[in-house]
Parts: C-alpha cells; sequence; structure tokens
C-alpha cells in the first residue's frame, strides 16, 4: 500500500471514530476517562520501559540536556498526566449546549447547539505528556484525533494511547478514537494535510519554522500561533514598585516560553527612576539588556538594541529596552513588531489603561498585570489545547471551547419559504 | 509598480483604515450608513448610467440571459440596494460586547470581549448588490473590506463603491474602508491570497472551481460552502400533506440555489402513496425526476438515478429519488452523499425526530420544514455574508457574528505569576 493509501485508510478510521464518540453522553465520557486516568497510573512501569527506549535512542542522537529533560517520564510525572486526565474529566462537557434558542414570526424554532469538530490533527514535538492532555481534551469535546508526535518520543507516544484504546475497547468505542500516526517522514505530514474532507481542524504545536509549512500546505482550517513577542508598558503613571515585579516576572519567571515579555517599554518620565533598580534585578538573574540610544544613556555598559531585537522572540533569558516618549508610541511600537499574542500596561491611570486596552489588537491584553498570566489554566479553561493568534475561530488561550462548532436545529409544522 | 506590490500597496492602505473602523461607535456607524443609503439612492442615475456600460460589455460577451438579469441594476433594485443598508444600520452593533467576564481565585478579572476581524477579502461573480451588501456588513461590524467582484459588474461595483467613499470621506474615515481591487485578473487574486499578515479573512462567493482555488492557494482562513446537496427525507411517520407541500417547496420554490433540495428519500412504507402525487406535482412543474430502481417500479417512464446523481448539486429543475427500508438507511445515505449544508425530515414522530436531528452533521437540521429556510434572513440575522459548511469559525448562514473575532482583556492590580 502507498504511503498516500496507507495514511487515508487511517484517516477514514479516526473519521468514522469520531462519528461514534459524538454521540457518548457526557456521563459516558467522564468515566471512560477517569479509567484511563488510573490506568495510567497502573502501567507506568510500562510506560517507562518504553520511555527508556525513546531516552536511549535521544542519547545516542545527543539530544540537549533540556530536550532530554522533557521527553523524560518518571512515576511522578505520569501521576501527573493521570491527574491532568481527572481534572478533564471534570470539565463542564462542551456538547450539546444550545448556544441560543429563538422563534421566528413564521413559528419556526431555531436553536443553535454546540456540536464536536469531527477530527482534529495535532502535530507535536518532544514532550510525551502532550499526548495525554490532546488526547483527553479531544475526547471530552466529543473529536476524535490523529497524533503526530515527535520521532524522539515515538514510543512513550505509543504507550500512552494504548491506555486510552485499550479502555476505548472495554466501553465499546472505536481504538481509532485516538490514533497515532505510525510515518513520520515529513511527507505524512504533507499528505495529511490534503485530506481535508476527513480532517476538520489541524492544530500544529512547535517552532515556527514547522507551524509555517502547516499553514502554507495545509486545506483544513489551521490553528496557530507563529511566535509570541509579548511586551510589557511601563507607563508614566505607573506604580514603579508594582513595574518592577510585574517587568521582572514577565521576563525571569520562565523566560522559554511564549507569553515570557520579549521587549520593555518605558515612559521617559519615569525611565531615570526605574531602569536603574530594573537592570541591577536582571542582572542578578543572569539577564542580558539590549537597549535602544535612551536605555543605554541611562544603562551603561549594554549592547544596542537592532531593529532585529524589536522582531525577536529569544525564548530566552534576552531582553530589549526602549524608552518612548508617550502611550501613542509604545502603542506604535507594539503595532510594528508585537506578535498580537499578550501585552500588558502597567498603570494607575484608568483613561491610560483603557486606551492601550482599546488599541492594542493582541489576543490577550493586560493591565497591571504580567503576560505570563496568558494561559489556558490561569484563565480558568481547566486546561489548553493551545494558544492563537489567529482572528478566526480561536484566539487567545484555547481551551475545549476551541474544539467546537454548532449546528442550527430547526424545528418547524409544515413551514415552506414563499 | 509591479502587480505584487501594486496589490501589497493597496492592501495596506485598507489594513491602516481597518484600525480606524475598528474606533468608530456606533452612532457613528449607524450615521455614517444611514448617509450612504441615502445617498445611493440619489446617485442612482449615475449607478446605472455605470450598470448600462457593464451590460453593453456584457451584451458583446453574449452572456446568458439569465446572467445578464442577474448584473442589471434598475432604480427598484437600486432602491432596494439602499433599503438593505438602512436594515444593516439598525442591527445591533457586534463589536465591544462583553461576551463572558469572571474574576480570577488571585484577583485578575478577566474579560472576552467582541473585536472586529481587521481586513476581510471577499471574491464574487456578477450581481453588483453583493457589493453593497458585502460593504455595509463590513462596515458595521467595524472592519474594512476589499472587494473583488467580478470583471462583467466592474463599472457597476465601482459606482457603488464611490458612494461609500464620498461618504466616508466626508466623515473622516480613510476611504480604503471599502476598497474594489482595479485588477482583475487570476494573477491579482493568487497574489492577494498570500498576504496573510494583512488579509484575515476571505469569503469567495461563486462557483465550486473558484471556491476550491481560493481553499487551496489561501494561506489566511477562508469562509466557504462548495456546494448544497439538501436533502429531505419523507418518515413513514410522516403527514404525507405537510410531506407533499415541503418538498415541492423545497425543489421548486427556487431551484438555482444552494438551500434547495436535490434528492428526495423516502421511507418504503409510504412511497406508494407519496410518489406518485409528488410525481404529478412535479411534473406539472416542468421538473425532471430520476429515481432509483424502486422509485421507477412507481413512477414510470423517468430516468435511472446513477452514483453520479446522488453526488450531484443540479441547482436546476432536476430531482433524484430514493426509496429507502427505514430511517438508518436514510441517514447513511446524507452521511455519504450529502455536503454538510441543510437537511430536513418530515415526520410527527418526536423519537425519530431526534434521532435525525442527533444523527445528522449538517450545518442546518430541520424537522418539517422547508430547506430553502436556510437562509441569514430567514433566521432572523437581518443579513447574510455567506454561508459555511466548515465547522471553524462559522458555520451555516452567517451574518454579523461571523465578522468579529474576541480578545481578552485582563484587569490586574500587580499580579505575577508563581
Amino acid at each position: 500500500m502507498s504511503l498516500k493509501s496507507k495514511l487515508i485508510k487511517l484517516t477514514e478510521d479516526v473519521k468514522r471514530a469520531s462519528q461514534s464518540v459524538a454521540e457518548l453522553s457526557s456521563n459516558q465520557k467522564k468515566q471512560v476517562l477517569a479509567r484511563i486516568a488510573s490506568r495510567l497510573k497502573n502501567e507506568s512501569r510500562k510506560i517507562i520501559r518504553a520511555n527508556d527506549k525513546d531516552l536511549r535512542t535521544a542519547q545516542q542522537m545527543k539530544l540537549s540536556d533540556a530536550m532530554m529533560d522533557r521527553l523524560m517520564l518518571n512515576a511522578g510525572r505520569i501521576n501527573h498526566m493521570a491527574e491532568a486526565v481527572v481534572q478533564v474529566a471534570k470539565l463542564k462537557d462542551p456538547v450539546g449546549e444550545v448556544l441560543r434558542s429563538w422563534k421566528r414570526p413564521n413559528g419556526l424554532q431555531i436553536s443553535k447547539v454546540t456540536v464536536p469538530l469531527g477530527v482534529i490533527l495535532i502535530i507535536y514535538e518532544s514532550r510525551p505528556n502532550v499526548t495525554s492532555e490532546c488526547a483527553s481534551l479531544c475526547f471530552k469535546s466529543g473529536n476524535a484525533v490523529l497524533l503526530r508526535g515527535g520521532r524522539e518520543a515515538f514510543y512513550s507516544n505509543q504507550a500512552i494511547v494504548d491506555v486510552y484504546q485499550t479502555i476505548f475497547h472495554r466501553h465499546h468505542i472505536p481504538k481509532s478514537a485516538v490514533s497515532l500516526v505510525p510515518v513520520l517522514d515529513r511527507e505524512a505530514i504533507d499528505e495529511l494535510l490534503k485530506l481535508d474532507e476527513l480532517i476538520n481542524l489541524v492544530i500544529p504545536r512547535g517552532g515556527e519554522a514547522l507551524i509555517r509549512r502547516v499553514a502554507e500546505h495545509a486545506r483544513m482550517p489551521v490553528i496557530k500561533h507563529y511566535k509570541g513577542i509579548c511586551h510589557v508598558y511601563v507607563d508614566r503613571d505607573a506604580d514603579l514598585k508594582m513595574a518592577l515585579k510585574i517587568a521582572y516576572n514577565a521576563k525571569v519567571q520562565r523566560a522559554g516560553v511564549c507569553n515570557a515579555m520579549e521587549t520593555l517599554l518605558v515612559h521617559q518620565a519615569v525611565a531615570k527612576k526605574f531602569l536603574p533598580l530594573y537592570g541591577e534585578m536582571l542582572k542578578k538573574a543572569g539577564c542580558e539588556i539590549r537597549g535602544d540610544q535612551n536605555t543605554r544613556k541611562i544603562l551603561s555598559g549594554i549592547k544596542a538594541a537592532t531593529e532585529q531585537d524589536w522582531k525577536t522572540e529569544y525564548l530566552d533569558r534576552i531582553l530589549s529596552i526602549r524608552v518612548v516618549k508617550n502611550l501613542e508610541q509604545a502603542l506604535e511600537h507594539i503595532q510594528t513588531y508585537g506578535s498580537a499574542h499578550t501585552d500588558s500596561i502597567v498603570t494607575n491611570n484608568k483613561s491610560t489603561a483603557e486606551k492601550f486596552i482599546s488599541k492594542v489588537d493582541s489576543s490577550s491584553v493586560m493591565v497591571n498585570a504580567s503576560t505570563r498570566f496568558s494561559d489556558g489554566n490561569e484563565y480558568g479553561f481547566g486546561a489548553e489545547i493551545g494558544i492563537s493568534t489567529d482572528k478566526v475561530h480561536a484566539r487567545g488561550p484555547m481551551g475545549l471551547e476551541g474544539l467546537i462548532s454548532y449546528k442550527y436545529v430547526v424545528r418547524g409544522n409544515g413551514q415552506i419559504r414563499s
């Protein structure tokens, strides 16, 4: 069988499974997820053995320590994975909700009712716990999922998917409801991205290059964010103590993630007071600063920030700083260089805050809070399947709501159109 | 300037304009639309002159009578166009609505607030009133729009866009908020479809070939429906008088539209009683019937329906009919051959109706009503910008709601993440 036919057959199975999953009751889904959580714990030795196999290959491939750590599973991490499934089981079922219902003058009763999307393809890398996260969220929302994880986590992912499929089998749910793509070459991704009649949505999670490739080739909708160039703007009316705390947290608490700050903008009226204190804090944290001319007048011995710096997502302990004349210049900077992910203002001036909120067209706009809060769990969604900087369908941190669609149900008693 | 740079410049202007339009108040938008409606009426002679120019070219191109009729504008039709703008002006502003608002345990106040999408590209054919419909809906929802109408309506479209731009100018709104693509070759479309950093959404309205081309080449989200293969299923528990009325209306009231019925499914228990009466009605209406074997046993002298018929959107007075054994076979038929647009059951059996509603995964599922009701105006949306058989973002008839996105606004008092 050719690669193409193999993938079509696989995806057709997932599509068929999606029809069964869509019809499960809230209770059934809850029970099944609870059983999966227990089995993940019970099978942890088996999962760890599979993970060992991946780790050995990774060692031979000379993966970095950070990558090895992301890949590694132990009893504690598997326990955590199982606990996350318990949490997903407890979430409100997003399917079958009547969003709106109204009666037309001709007597037609129309309701807008939530339904699952169908088949979701998720393309991701390294961390094997993403496998269980995505599988549980897709199942909870009545969807079937096709998982294409990284080569380096192949056996770990398979062991986790096995747990899901075993429990599905016991509950007479088609195993294909959670399926792993067994072929890992890029060609396989390209073929899958053509199957827009079988796959309803693709979520690529990974580096920018992967995401751009997917967006370019996919014929079905894609939910994505290329990068997070998040800003904190310290306004002239900021509480500077608060600003220090927020700007430090946004950069240093975890630098390698998309909601970390990459550029700090400081109003010129407070720069002389704020920057020396802040510079000291970052220095202690081992964080490199690159600044514009005015920043460098205040902080000596730092590198100059170039045009390229404003456009860069460092994902590291590096920060670019610019002193701005006023709110307008800060807004212009964010509009020009931002990635519409998350931007925050620190100010005690209400009207300035409202102006910032209305003018900044990012998926999350914050006042007096760290950009690091831009996250499905922090927003209280109970889970996060991805984050979107697109504006269509889902925007920002995306929980179960992003995995559903709706249909119109029209009930009549013989109405015809005249 | 190359075609590419020309189109980029044009689209950048539209993007800039979108930022101004996004900030207009509800009242401003309402007033501006009211002025546009008056001016459309006042300028009707000018619009008709431009339309004459298009009609003359169309005559030379030997367009069909139906196409000529679609293209033609007269005082009555322009009046109707203006009235539609008045109606759009009266719709509720979809921007700035707080969809949800909640407080997190750490005190963060989060709101999900509607915002415009930004720049919408609409690619359409022939009817010049689509120009005003789309322009008014995009403006009302705070978006800027790039219109790429058909070659045959170029001067008419330009005259209509002129009215919008003149009023915008008087109200200090950038003219580019409603822009016409001045280059009509296909190459221009291909170039525009690459501009995913400037255009937020594409809506192709036209034939299936055009829509498929757009879906394949667009790097930004596309809202579309390829075709409408709508079914009516006459159940064994149907009120046959009602079934006759609905099945007749769904096919004959207007055959050339996407929500007209293309295939009728009839339960075997009622086929012998129903089909002769129905066949008679269709014959009188000059409608051709193609049937499966069982249908042909009841209706003599009709053509056999082939596999191809079940997959065909006739858009004409042709109907395929199949006699089915039971509800399950009807559902299977719809799942196999339907286009997930609109499907209707005629039955008095509540449990059969509910089963049909839950199993049919179409954008509109109806009980005892004509498929012809699947329409933004009939659903009470006040307007329809398009119809979607996709499941992502918008599904089914799409009004102003389909033209908006949202952002998360997070208000804190110094929260940082630990």
